[in-house]
């Protein structure tokens, strides 16, 4: 049955797509990939490519609005689910690729609750991906969580209060889209003692990927906007 | 350069596995599959088995102890990073295989602080794996987290009033390994109205999956030790 598929493709290496999701790339007759910054190439598209095939597989390319006001953001994604039901109710198989994983953080999910709504009669599948968190703990060599330990998870622009709370109860806190807040973090790693149990990683899986763990160097670095730290109690 | 290799096999289908982990399953010369109780298969080993080559490869299934005793586990550990040891020291690719990702409430951690003390010339190199919680909510079709929205990862077994004060606090809580205080959980999400914002899943990616969205379904269950809820704040 022709279904509408969502695809993580990971942190940006094409090694770290998932065999299902390369088994659904190389099938799917319709490739849509968001970008929302057109100076931007899709992260997500360029990690796939050497799955696609251009002469037999429709790729598109969405470009949204660069606003978060929801009075245009919201027409945007309904015009594009209603291209994607379009298609798949032609019959046909599409794939929308996000990079990392889809329910987590992406905008697949605001596309997710049009189909519910407006579309309930077409088939969703979605393959998961390896989140940022995940690969980043791999490059860096550094224990996520164990026994009975708790993480969270937070995107940095969330506030800096929330921050001081986190660290304040959990083993592991992840720091998202650190770089609005990046001064303001390194203080408050500082004034509770975690210089020693922070790594810093930008951009993993990509060719310009940073693993940074030296508080000296993370200090000294300025961030881009694909950066994320974890925050160890202990080491 | 021959190296040590902890590869994260996702949660059991084997088209979850990246792309690079079988690359690495199928060259690496030893493939070491954790085992700790006998009686169970190592569902590792049966989600990677189509990679393997049994003619070419040594696969070592490595039984622990059935223990939470630090005196009787950490020899163990100390015996099985020897044998690894001793065989990349040989000039052979070793991958020890673990369920879900190798830095996430995995045994793989013990390993890993054994080789960074006592064998910190030998390369380890991680290849991260979808989590359970990543594949429980493409199969629940649930959002995980957006926007500024935090998310906590608790091993239920942590305590009752851990769950109520994450309850209390954050859009998403993750809890894991739900069986031992099911009853007490489903008490929990009743006072605090969550019935209608759950998602009970078991044994996510195998033939005996269990996705329940309905709490009356929920209730009734009794679930098995490889299980995990996603509760929202909202739906």
């Amino acid at each position: 049955m022709p279904t509408f598929y969502a695809v993580g493709v990971g942190p940006g290496d094409p090694e770290l797509l998932t065999r299902k999701g390369e088994r659904i790339l190389r099938q799917a007759d319709v490739i849509v990939a968001p970008v929302s910054n057109p100076a931007e190439a899709s992260v997500a598209l360029e990690t796939v490519s050497p799955f696609l095939d251009e002469s037999r597989q429709e790729i598109i390319i969405h470009q949204f609005p660069m606003t978060s006001d929801p009075a245009r953001l919201v027409p945007a994604w309904q015009e594009v689910a209603a291209l994607i039901a379009g298609r798949v109710e032609a019959g046909r198989d599409v794939a929308f690729i996000t990079i990392g994983d889809p329910l987590f953080y992406s905008t697949f999910i605001y596309l997710l609750r049009i189909f519910q709504v407006s579309y309930p009669q077409i088939p969703v599948e979605v393959v998961p991906g390896i989140s940022s968190i995940h690969a980043s703990a791999a490059q860096a060599l550094v224990p996520l969580v164990e026994g009975d330990e708790r993480m969270i998870v937070i995107p940095a622009t969330a506030g800096v209060d929330k921050i001081v709370d986190a660290l304040a109860r959990y083993e592991t806190v992840v720091l998202l889209k650190v770089k609005p807040v990046y001064k303001d973090i390194l203080e408050l790693l500082k004034a509770t003692g975690r210089q020693g149990n922070t790594v810093f990683v930008e951009r993993v899986g990509s060719m310009r990927q940073k693993v940074l763990t030296d508080f000296g160097e993370i200090s000294a670095h300025s961030p881009d906007y694909l950066s994320l730290m974890i925050v160890r109690s202990s080491s």
